[in-house]
């Protein structure tokens, strides 16, 4: 049987998918990123993981790779990852198993899972934000991923939204993803417990210990401080999907990660600060929706689509 | 000859040319907008100088319009234009003359212009800004006019950007357009002006008499409040250029419109903001230059090129 290797590369741990052409994932594996120290010690647990694979899928066509901080067919600058130099992955593994390997960026693989299998199905115009530790992002315009001069598109995490606002990584202040994403509404939480006096038991929990879980368990609770942080933090995202639905106007944005979990909590707030924002002519017609697939699951198939030709065709693969 | 009929429609006056296939203008005309009191108005005045063009240049092939708040065939809620409700202008038009008839948002018929006879020439991804009374968006990703579900994108001109900030006409406060644009850059002047002692030539000109040019002439002389004031707006517009950079990852802006003249005095601030705010993987890389067209010229050759087939088929021309 046709298959795809897929590898979506993370700070944290690197997900690896034996998928076959009707996207069923035959066989799955994670590595933990985080104990790797250089790039030789993570490509020889990469090599290591995907040699028994290839072995067991002889049929396999091809690579599918999602990952941070991508330029054209490298990884390059990426903090989270154990090389921060220009690594190139797609000349590495072409060589090493003769296969056709394809790069794109994290956001991207997630928003062609999305297209695929999620609620973007049907969708020509849409915009995937995948709101974890960071805020990730793919933007896919009249059915093609938007790559960029260097396939380094739908970077929106950096955009400053707030002048002075929160220090980030980058080395910038106010960046989207200081206040959009689980580590920005723990911050938002924290910010509250400072400005107010609204009880919460989420006082109770120290900065290092706090989830957006945590958060959404406390708002599902009724806390209001819990609350007025979703409220926040919607307030923010809300704003941003509404300029972006004035740009690209896309049929719908899919929220994706760990704080789109808290579904209602954080879409009510979002929708009506987007909705007030819009010019009338864009009000009531972009779809802001919570994905209901697994993002992991989801990136993962988004891959292995840019090893199928007939997808591969769609998703503009290509650097010019 | 084979001709196109070009019409670039606008709150002030409403531009036609009859272009050829060579893109050279032979002739051109200016109407009136705002004597037009509604539509009815409107069209008596647009079919009276489109008539003798047409009879001038029987192998008329089409009608290209560039106007603001399009949405797929007709004009909607235009508020400068003296009928905001929807206006079916391409099926008015192709019903009288029986021409193929196109419509695109104006800031599209600037891009395709700069795409064709400007610096965006030979860039598969570029974004043109109008700066002139409002500001006005093209953005051209992969080749193709980025239209959107219902050719409405490139709306960028109300994006929030300060929240409290200054008062705009859609009834938001702190849209981009209020600060970046002919208009936006003479409150700035004002705000300067109440906030600082800087002595300043533009002190004795009334809120009514200042002009973008004014401000420009003064800046030329080294006045410290107009060199201020254009420095103010760069760092927005910069700001907002690293944003969209990130997004789309573009070869180049291009910025066009009356403020686009002052050239270096705009660039230098918002090139500065740019680069500071670009992660360094997007550094460096980024074009931001005035154009070079006439922008009137370059709406209505952007028009023209709607009707030629070769164009046409680039532009991305439907709705999905």
């Amino acid at each position: 049987m046709k298959t795809a290797l897929s590898i979506d590369i993370g700070g944290t741990s690197t997900k690896l998918a034996m998928v076959d052409v009707s996207y069923k994932i035959l066989e799955s594996h994670r590595l933990n990123t985080k104990v790797c120290k250089n790039e030789v010690d993570f490509f020889e647990v990469l090599f290591h993981a995907i040699m028994p694979l290839l072995q067991a899928y002889p049929k396999t066509e091809g690579i599918g790779i999602g990952a941070p901080s991508c330029r054209a067919d490298a990884i390059v600058g990426a903090t989270n990852l154990p090389f921060p130099q220009r690594v190139e992955i797609v000349k590495i593994l072409e060589t090493k198993y003769a296969l056709p390997t394809f790069l794109i960026k994290d956001g991207s693989t997630a928003a062609l899972g999305e297209g695929l299998f999620g609620l973007a199905q049907g969708m020509r115009n849409y915009v995937v934000l995948t709101l974890g530790t960071g805020l990730g992002c793919g933007i896919v315009l009249n059915n093609e991923v938007v790559r960029g001069s260097n396939g380094q598109a739908g970077e929106l995490a950096h955009a400053v939204i707030k002048e002075n606002g929160r220090a980030c990584k980058c080395g910038k202040n106010g960046c989207l993803e200081t206040y959009v994403s689980a580590t920005g509404i723990k911050r938002t939480v924290f910010q509250l417990m400072a400005d107010s006096h609204t009880e919460s038991s989420l006082r109770n929990i120290s900065f290092s210990e706090l989830t957006a879980k945590a958060i959404f368990e406390a708002a599902k609770q009724g806390d209001l401080l819990a609350l007025a942080a979703f409220d926040y933090t919607g307030k923010i995202l809300g704003r941003k999907i509404a300029e972006l639905g004035m740009t690209f106007e896309p049929e719908g944005v899919i929220l994706a990660g760990g704080l789109a979990s808290a579904g209602a909590f954080l879409l009510q707030p979002t929708i009506a600060q987007m909705e007030q924002d819009l010019l009338p002519a864009f009000q009531n017609q972009i779809k802001v929706l919570t994905s209901s697939l697994d993002t992991n699951e989801a990136a993962l198939l988004g891959a292995a689509s840019l090893v199928f030709n007939n997808v591969k065709e769609r998703t503009g693969l290509y650097i010019s």
